[in-house]
């Protein structure tokens, strides 16, 4: 079960450029690929002639070729044409929405009459000079959920992350959750700490002396359906932590598209936004492949969890104040689930 | 479910060389080796001691003996010896009847007292020495109906071997498809075209200028249980096609053998016989090679498209006159199985 | 189903120095580790805060650190504490009876309340200067009880490891077997034969001539839960067989721990303890690759059984006299696990 009427991050538009890309989401077989405009496209990856994907073709004139028989499908789920064969009554395949925008394809999984370009997930900073964003891709095999709990609560950056961007005092500080609406935030201060390696990097690279005492910040935001974008940062001790001027920080957001593939599987978009120095590239890429390190170190954990969470299915976890953040957010999707299923 | 009182390919003689093989065939687990007189035999891999497959044993003065504790087959499945034991009273294991000819070992899984020497398929390009014929075994991982419909259309050369025998001119010739008992008939005749790589190397091997006009033809022939055998070639335009004189052509026979291993996975033997330069045994290991090539082309698809199936199981596919040799391949498949389910 | 009030092997104490075990046994996932006084101790693999594994954290002042988010267990199942909680109220998890000795970590999966230390396999030759004791452990995909049948019956070595301790004789030689409450013991005699190469290798350590006719013994030794130590060795024929002067033979105890993982998987915990040249770690080095050879060999047949086993579900195996070890081990198993269930 998925939330449904919804934009999901599909893939990078690197991904479609040279041949046809087959992705499972929410537990749909799909094909994404270029139209005759060069508009990203997704259709079912089923061809109507003998059930081969049609991602193993090619896009012709804009079409997309099943490599079996030569069938053409259009970009609206009609076929085209086909070598030697009238096509009018074939049936059809299911033609998803697609937007193309903030450097990535989104698809909407669910009824097609319910398409809503005005929900997409805004990202400022993907249309900004003065931004810049490097991320990456993992395919986890894990319930989407426990990826949504783990970002929801980062006290795990003190035991998985301890090298990098853990720190005890991220243990010692309470977050706080609130709710507001179908958002669910998730807030953690911590003050006149030292910054751990990961932020005294970017301390450097912004002009800061990475030796002095500062303000630290992680504010989680979760947004149906399974997004979690998370600003973090920090600030010379007293100059207004997460407020505090430009010259007096170092903060990035941690951007989150968490997409379903199964129920216990999922593809994480994963990435970070900074707004400054946003043309060193070399930073971007510093940053990312440090990020990259990181994030990987979730994963094995995340993997056997849900081992242990299937070999045991009776048993309960606990639900504490560091967990509310990923526990609300549960509730936002339940809900919205159970509004999609009466519809 | 499938047919099994017929023959099927179950390997080749050099399979058995050395030591017993095991296979399933039809769902059921066999072992093949040669007894006292060297003829092939076979009989369940099941050592009626203590079930340990019988096939990682030896064979010892043509019996089979367990290599767990040293229980003696034979060929008849009766148990002949066994080290400190009266072996009169131990149970049997299935015996199949097994044929070696036409450079195959065939084995009839079904009903033993049905056994019929006649039902063999006939190969007479594996004993004339006219004929040459080389070939190979794949494994793969679909239901063996798949690989009969894939044979029966010859369409997909077009897409899946573009660079070998695929041209646009199969696409535009319509296919024929008749129904003679149990056998089925799929034609598809093209002419004045150029020759596609494949048959341009052929021609240059039989004397004739690859870059001449021809007329090519493909005679698609399915028998039960699974044997579909394909003649096809190129003559000069012309000269009268499938029909011409032998110095105006180059053809050969497609030769496929198909064993289903389980519901959804088969043995694939595939060769080429050829009256052309018969004792040419360098053209003879070079057409195997490219037709290996050219048919592992068709292993992914083949695989993917049965992973499509098995996860859209409701949905329809097409049958359109391209595809009525399969579908009439099928039928006859269908009728056969009703009739043996019925004895 | 497994008896689970009772001792098993469940590693060697090198498995728990740098770091926690993870370790399924009788189906009950278990981390192992030691607490602050350095003393094995076993808990269930599952933090109650997420589920996740506790095996992937470390162990800090003897507690067991969950490595996602810092919760410390401890060896008695209950929560020690965790950062920024209060853990009276959290749920505990199951402590298992852990004893440390005779070179191995032993567990109690079962009852707690039940726990027996006098139930303890004794093993003599492990805190004995006269004795040496070299080891392994296998992780094999069968039934445990596949594995007690092929000890409790040594016909196999003929056949299975026919180049090192296998031979004719022993075929020859009919096994007796006797029940004693809850023990089973197998024999078999062979007199004045040539010894096999393992034991020519041994005869010549121990300073006998290899070449010389010997009397060869096999006692197999079943007690539950799924122990077999095997008493085996040659003396100079004529010189009292099994009860020959130590000057005279050489002999040894072959070692067998087998530990339930799941009903088609155990871990084997294999070794040899000898009471000659006790103190040439040398040859405890050479007899042990030898003997980790001669026992890899019965893997793949172990593990293809159990799949011919799995394929035929509905057929019987013989019960020959050979068999009777491991048929009357398996009775044993069914009476305790019958009293356990009745319990």
């Amino acid at each position: 079960m998925f939330i449904k009427n919804a934009w999901y991050v599909a893939c990078t538009p690197d991904e479609i450029e040279a041949k046809p890309l087959g992705r499972k989401i929410c537990g749909e077989n799909i094909v994404f690929f270029r139209d005759e405009n060069g508009t990203a496209a997704a259709v079912e990856d089923f061809c109507p002639h003998r059930g081969a994907p049609l991602s193993l073709g090619y896009v012709e004139n804009g079409k997309l070729v099943c490599g079996y028989h030569g069938l053409a499908m259009g970009s609206d789920g009609k076929v085209d044409s086909m070598p030697g064969q009238r096509v009018r009554a074939f049936p059809c395949v299911k033609a998803y929405a697609v937007i193309e925008r903030y450097g990535f394809v989104w698809v909407w999984p669910g009824d097609q009459a319910a398409v809503d370009p005005a929900k997409l997930h805004p990202c400022e900073w993907a249309e900004s000079d003065e931004w810049a964003y490097g991320g990456g891709l993992f395919h986890i095999q894990c319930d989407y959920r426990l990826m949504v709990d783990n970002l929801m609560d980062l006290t795990h950056e003190t035991y998985v992350h301890a090298s990098s961007i853990g720190q005890k005092e991220i243990d010692e500080a309470a977050p706080e959750t609130t709710v507001e609406g179908e958002q669910v935030l998730t807030s953690r201060f911590m003050e006149n700490i030292q910054a751990p390696p990961f932020w005294a990097s970017n301390m450097e690279a912004n002009g800061l002396d990475p030796n002095e005492v500062v303000d630290r910040w992680q504010v989680c935001r979760f947004t149906p359906p399974s997004h979690v974008m998370i600003d973090v940062g920090v600030a010379l001790a007293g100059k207004g932590s997460i407020n505090a001027e430009k010259k007096d920080r170092a903060s990035c957001i941690v951007v989150d598209f968490i997409t379903p593939e199964t129920e216990t599987s999922h593809w994480y978009f994963w990435g970070m936004a900074r707004n400054f120095c946003p043309d060193d590239q070399a930073l971007t890429d510093r940053i990312r492949e440090g990020q990259g390190k990181i994030f990987s170190e979730d994963l094995e954990m995340l993997e056997l969890q849900q081992k242990n969470l299937l070999a045991y299915p009776n048993r309960d976890v606990l639900k504490l104040n560091i967990d509310a953040g990923g526990v609300q957010s549960r509730r936002v999707i339940e809900r919205l689930l159970t509004a999609e299923t009466e519809r």
